[in-house]
């Protein structure tokens, strides 16, 4: 893409993000039927049309963008989705058409829907995971030796990372990933330890690109067994290794939590799978480190398409369990929590499971509570080292509790007042809650109602 | 258990039943308080309490056992489930009472839920997988010898089975699987190349029993790599090895299907997992055949909890993609379906993603289509070998199609006559439907709002 094109469609997006801010519902009309691709486009702070129309009550603007189908689960950079905005500024009717983060067309075609347009922490894609890149190795190559393209470091899982800057604002983030550019990598790449994997490109127009110059921003990973501070260039005091999965990798934003989400999971694949499990050989990294391919000649693994060449994804089911009286909920503690914390109850889908059967054995097992019906709500991926946590809400249709005393140290039935205070930090509050980053903070606000950004 | 308290039981179940099918809501209802076990019992044709009630019109009975929590997803050996049976005699206030499987309690404390109770196959859990019991060897050493406890036989993966009586519905099982004693398996018990996985206990009711004495049937699952047809005892003609796993994994009943999802799932994994991928080091069955230990001294995976010791569920993403005039689906075709079938887009979700994300993605690399809006509906387990199908209607906001020929052969747009003539399987029919046990066929029918069982 030429300089000129690029200023072209900024301007384009400007222009639609401004009508949309004023209420022009002629004009937002008219440049989505010849732009889609406008629809969901953000401005400065990441506010997006939706947001802008939400923000000064244009109505018939929001609801034209709905129709369309614009996405509704976005957020600013302040955490707000355009629900929460409107909200916010008091505009009730334009909150209710927005409500649940009422999904358009979902509304619509899809009644009768328990989706929220939730976004957990880790699951936002900031980039573009063009998979079919993966087995484009003349591509790959290009972009690997690009000024342009974006290598992110681990050492032993830990990112290299800079401090944010200081906020007294709580949501915003501690931490930056440092985005190094080949120049600083050189040395490491050329060492036979170090895994490199290709995570995606940045999101742009890629209608108006030629296949030859693609003009797409490439991101890799790194991730060296041996502590490579030294071998970068240039010297830079102010970063270092987060240690630790937890709490560090929940103080980034939500971008480059999204990020940090696929790339540890990818290489935490690769650091406990360099050998064929089928016949204990070596292996070797294919498909930009989406494939580990057997070196053995006679491996079964090389006739089909075996799973054990791919990453895995541990499905994981999270639930809050309601009461029969619809007032209280059941929440356990592990040893490890931080004292006074309770949780969701949670656990691997076993092979040949349903999710919603994987919640009635789990919480019979750790807790003895008989669960009923089970509604699926929101997922999270969480990589540590590589899950899927399928957030549930669920009812029992039994109240005694009979803790497994090898899975959680305690469980308990919690009142809506006590979930409130817990949920405000009040003097009165009789535990403390999981942090917002965990999806279990999210399923206990959705049950109460109360909107997860506000 | 002995037989006096066995036929006590047995007669217990049998009034109830009798009493939810006149309407007596005070003896329902006094029974359910004193032995609320009773409530998902089944006697004949595995009718329920909520079936006999929702048969008979008895309006105030089934309330009661909704309030009361009872499992709205179960089906007699019909295949129907209560709704479908109140549908079916015309009592239409029970019909609705019940709609979308409404789930007693869900509906009231869990507004807003898509959850429709489906029950796919391969879902039924037919044992109670007592996973505890993993690690107790000597427990497991008492069942492995008990003449009470059934084995089931894999043949690389092939269960060993027996024609089932021929019918000519089609709904009924034209598949048994061969459920052998202990001697019919001591020959193959010896083996060192025989794999022993612990599947669960048939479901009982557990507070009648003394812990000495359990009185459980055990189930356990073989799988070994050479044909082991002549070392069973006592020989039998009639017993065969069913070969591969398509079609013919959907030919038994429901209550065998679940069995073998799980069995299959974990027999699989064993196949393919047999060397340790962190060191490449020879492994030990473990915890009942739920776990891998490397044999190793030295290996990183002794230390700590790693997923590389445990059985893999990989998590799939199927949807139905709905045209944003919510009037048409995009259905795709591989070259490997027989002529004229078509059915949901599918694929892995990768690391770091979610469920939405990666319905969006698939969707957008097979067809070209963007999607916005997704919606869970229900899940199915899928032992070939492991996956975890995750099924989702979802609302697209683009329309054209542009295939990605290295994973579909064609996908179209079909209106909702045209899927209702291939579910009729009528003259017009301009494709065919995946069969009924696949959730892509459920998927469908839920879209256009037909119950899937009538
Ligand atoms: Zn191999
Ligand atoms: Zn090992």
């Amino acid at each position: 893409m030429t300089s000129v094109q690029m200023s072209a469609l900024d301007e384009m997006v400007q222009q639609f993000l401004e009508h949309a801010s004023s209420g022009d519902l002629v004009k937002v009309s008219f440049l989505i039927s010849h732009s889609r691709h406008l629809l969901n486009e953000s401005g400065k702070q990441g506010w997006t049309a939706l947001m802008l129309a939400a923000r000064n009550g244009h109505y018939d603007v929001v609801k034209a963008l709905l129709s369309e189908g614009c996405n509704t689960a976005l957020t600013n950079r302040s955490g707000q989705t355009a629900h929460d905005i409107a909200k916010f500024w008091g505009h009730k009717h334009i909150a209710n058409l927005l409500a649940n983060g009422g999904d358009g067309n979902l509304q619509v075609i899809l009644p009768n829907t328990g989706a929220t347009g939730h976004e957990s922490y880790f699951s936002r894609e900031y980039l573009d995971r063009l998979s079919d890149k993966r087995s484009d190795s003349e591509w790959l190559s290009a972009k690997l030796a690009s000024p342009k393209t974006v290598f992110l470091l681990f050492y032993n899982l830990d990112p290299l990372v800079m401090s944010g800057p200081e906020e007294l604002n709580n949501s915003h983030p501690k931490m930056k990933l440092c985005r190094l550019g080949r120049i600083s990598v050189d040395e490491l790449m050329k060492k036979s330890d170090t895994v490199v994997i290709f995570l995606g490109v940045e999101k742009e127009d890629h209608t108006l690109q030629s296949k030859e110059e693609d003009g797409l921003t490439a991101w890799f990973a790194l991730n060296t067994q041996e502590n490579p501070i030294d071998s970068l260039v240039p010297k830079d005091s102010n970063r270092f290794f987060l240690k630790g999965a937890m709490p560090g990798l929940f103080l980034f934003d939500e971008d480059e939590a999204g990020v940090i989400a696929q790339a540890r999971s990818v290489l935490a694949w690769h650091s406990r799978y360099s050998f064929c499990p089928t016949c204990g050989g070596r292996t070797k990294v294919d498909e930009g480190g989406y494939k580990r391919t057997c070196l053995n000649e006679g491996c079964k693994s090389l006739h089909g398409i075996h799973n054990t060449s791919y990453p895995r994804v541990d499905p994981v089911v999270i639930m809050l369990v309601i009461h029969p009286d619809g007032n209280q909920c059941l929440l356990g503690r592990k040893k490890i929590f931080p004292p006074g914390m309770f949780s969701c109850l949670a656990g691997f889908v076993e092979p040949g499971e349903t999710i919603e059967n994987a919640v009635r054995r789990e919480v019979l097992e750790e807790s003895g509570v008989t669960v009923g019906p089970v509604q699926y709500v929101s997922c999270q991926p969480w990589p540590m080292p590589s899950s899927l946590m399928i957030g549930c809400l669920s009812v029992a249709v039994s109240t005694d509790i009979n803790v497994d005393k090898n899975e959680i140290e305690e469980a308990r039935w919690f009142t809506r007042q006590q979930v409130l205070d817990a949920i405000a930090r009040s003097n009165q509050a009789v535990f403390t809650m999981p942090p917002r980053q965990a999806i279990a903070h999210y399923l206990v606000k959705h049950w109460i109602g109360i909107n997860a950004n506000l």
